[in-house]
C-alpha cells in the first residue's frame, strides 16, 4: 500500500536535485543541507471537513497541502527543498490519487521541491506534509525581532479565503469573482519570493493562516510589542469589495483564516524598498499599521475610532 | 490550540541540543546538520484502529509513535536527533495529551531526541512523526546491497506483537507472558544502537514492520536477490512458546507485523563479529537464512521441507 500509493504521487512529483542522495523506497531517504544554510523544517496538517470543505477536489487538497506548509518556510524566508508526505485515506480511490498527486506536484514543480517520503494509511482522509527548506546561518525571519516604530505589512489581500469558504457553503459561487474567492481558499500561493526577498529587510514575520489579529497577535508577543492598525488601509480585492458589504469583507480581513499572506515589520528606513521589491515580485505589500510599546493591538477604523474587536482570529478546535 | 497541546508535549519533551537554533514556537523551526553527516529522514502514521487497538494508553501510542519512526532511523543506521509531530484529536483531551507527552518523552529522553515542530488539529485519533538523524556520508545501510552467500539475520525474536494482539482481541492479558507480549506490541523497543553497531558489516538492513517475509521480500526486491529461510531458527520468545502452539507462532513469526526488529544481511566472514557487537547491545542477533541468486522467498522447516505461504505479511490498507 505504502509503495503503491506513495509511488504514484511520486511519478507525478520527481524532482531531480543533487542534494537528494537516497529518495523514496527505503526506511529513510538521505539528504543533504549545503554548508553554510541552517535547515528550517515545518509540519502542518489538513483534515477534511476541519481545513478544507467535504467535497473539495482532490487536486485542490494536494496543492493546499503543500502550500500551506511552503507559507511557512515563506514566513521565515527559506528556499524550499523537500517534503515528506503523511496521509490517511478512507479507501483506496484511485482518482483521489491521482488528483491530489497532480495538485501537489503543480505547486512543488515551480520550486523543484522533491517529495522525499511518504506514509498511506486507511483512515479517515487527513493530510500531513512536512516541510524543508534552506537559509543561511543566522537570516532567517522570525516573528521576533519587531520593534515600536516599525511599519506593519501585509502582502497580496486579506478576507477572500474566508469569503470563499461562505459562498461555498452559500452555494453561490457561480461567477468569475466567486470562482476568484473560492480558488484563493482552494489554491492559496505561498509568498516564498516575498519570503526571500524581505529577508535582511523585514524585521519580524509571519503567515496569515489563523487571521491577521490572530497572527499579528503571536508576532507582537514574540517580539514583546503591542500594535495599532488602521483598518481603513486593509488591502481587499475588488471580489471581496464587490460581494461583500464593508462591514463583512473588513471582518473577514481582520480575522478571517487561510489567506496564507505574509504580515511583517520593517522599520521605517526600509519601507520604500520593501514596497518596491514586492510591487516587482507581484504581490505588493500594503502598510496597515504601526508597532508600538506595550502588549496590546488595537485596530482604528477610517473615522480613527476604535473598532469593537469581536473578532480575534480562528481556532480549529473551538470553532 | 497548537501552542497550548504542543507546548504541553514540549514541556515534557525538551532537550537541550545546540543543533537546535530555533525549537517550536515560530512558523518554523531552525536546525543545523553536523558537517560530513547526511540526513536521514521518514514519516510514519499511526491511526487508532488501525496501528493501534482501540482503548491503548495514550503513554503507549505516545512511545509507539515515536519507535516506529526510530525504527527507520535504526534501519538506516542513523543517530536520532530531531522529530516533528503531528496530531489530530476527536476532543481537547487533556489527560490523552499528557499520556501521550510522557510515553513520547520517555523514549525521546535517552536519545536526546528534540521535538522541534508540532500541529495539533480536530479529527480522528491520528499521530504522524516525522524524524531526522545523522549519518556520516555514504555510510548509511540500505535494502539494496545484500549478495548472494550473505547470511541474513534478525535481532532480538519475531511474532511478540503479533501474539500481543491476538491476546489482547481474546481478553486473556493477566499473567505476565501475556503482559510481555502485549508490552512487544505497544512499546516496541527501536533498535537504534544495533543499526548503529552494524554500520560497516551489513550489507543491507530493513526493520520488521509489515512482517518479516514482506519486509525480506522488500530487502531482496532491493537487492536484486532472493532469499532461503529455515522456519526452525526464527527466534521466538519464551512468552510466545509458552502461550502459542508451534504452528501458530512460526506462523507469528513469519508474518506478524510492528515487531519492529531488524533483520539484515552479512557477508559470512562477518558474522561472528556482528553476533558478538549484537550480543553485547542485549539484543542478540540470530542468523535465520541465506540470500540467494534469483527473486524467490524460499522458507524451509526443521523437517527441511517447503512450508506453504499462507501468509505474507500485512497490509494495513487491505487487511
Amino acid at each position: 500500500m505504502e509503495f503503491s500509493l506513495i509511488d504514484r504521487i511520486r511519478e507525478r512529483t520527481a524532482q531531480a536535485r543533487d542534494d537528494v542522495h537516497l529518495g523514496i523506497g527505503d526506511d529513510a531517504a538521505l539528504v543533504a543541507v549545503p554548508s553554510g544554510q541552517e535547515l528550517a523544517v515545518a509540519i502542518d496538517t489538513l483534515v477534511e471537513g476541519v481545513h478544507f470543505p467535504l467535497g473539495t477536489l482532490a487536486s485542490d487538497v494536494g496543492w493546499k497541502s503543500l502550500a500551506v506548509n511552503l507559507s511557512d518556510l515563506a514566513a521565515m524566508s527559506a528556499t524550499p527543498a523537500w517534503a515528506l508526505l503523511a496521509m490517511t485515506l478512507p479507501k483506496g480511490d484511485s482518482d483521489f490519487i491521482d488528483g491530489f498527486a497532480t495538485g501537489f506536484a503543480q505547486l512543488a514543480q515551480p520550486y523543484r521541491l522533491a517529495l522525499v517520503g511518504g506514509d498511506t494509511t486507511r483512515g479517515p482522509l487527513t493530510i500531513s506534509v512536512a516541510v524543508h527548506g534552506f537559509v543561511p546561518h543566522g537570516k532567517a525571519l522570525t516573528r521576533a525581532g519587531a520593534k515600536p516604530g516599525d511599519v506593519i505589512f501585509v502582502t497580496g489581500t486579506l478576507g477572500d479565503a474566508a469569503a470563499g469558504l461562505q459562498l461555498l457553503q452559500g452555494q453561490r459561487n457561480n461567477d468569475a469573482r466567486a470562482h476568484f474567492l473560492v480558488e484563493r481558499l482552494n489554491r492559496p500561493t505561498p509568498r516564498v519570493a516575498a519570503g526571500l526577498a524581505l529577508r535582511g529587510h523585514a524585521t519580524a514575520c509571519i503567515d496569515v493562516s489563523d487571521g491577521l489579529l490572530a497572527d499579528l497577535g503571536h508576532l507582537c508577543k514574540a517580539s514583546g510589542v503591542g500594535a495599532e492598525v488602521d483598518a481603513s488601509l486593509l488591502p481587499r480585492s475588488s471580489a471581496l469589495l464587490d460581494l461583500f458589504d464593508d462591514t463583512t469583507s473588513r471582518d473577514f480581513a481582520l480575522s478571517g483564516g487561510d489567506d496564507y499572506e505574509l504580515c511583517f515589520t520593517v522599520s521605517s528606513q526600509h519601507t520604500a524598498t520593501v514596497q518596491a521589491d514586492l510591487a516587482r515580485l507581484g504581490c505588493g505589500a500594503t502598510k496597515i499599521g504601526r508597532i508600538v510599546e506595550g502588549g496590546d493591538i488595537g485596530v482604528r477604523g477610517a473615522d480613527g475610532n476604535a473598532l469593537e474587536q469581536h473578532h480575534r482570529g480562528w481556532d480549529h478546535f473551538t470553532s
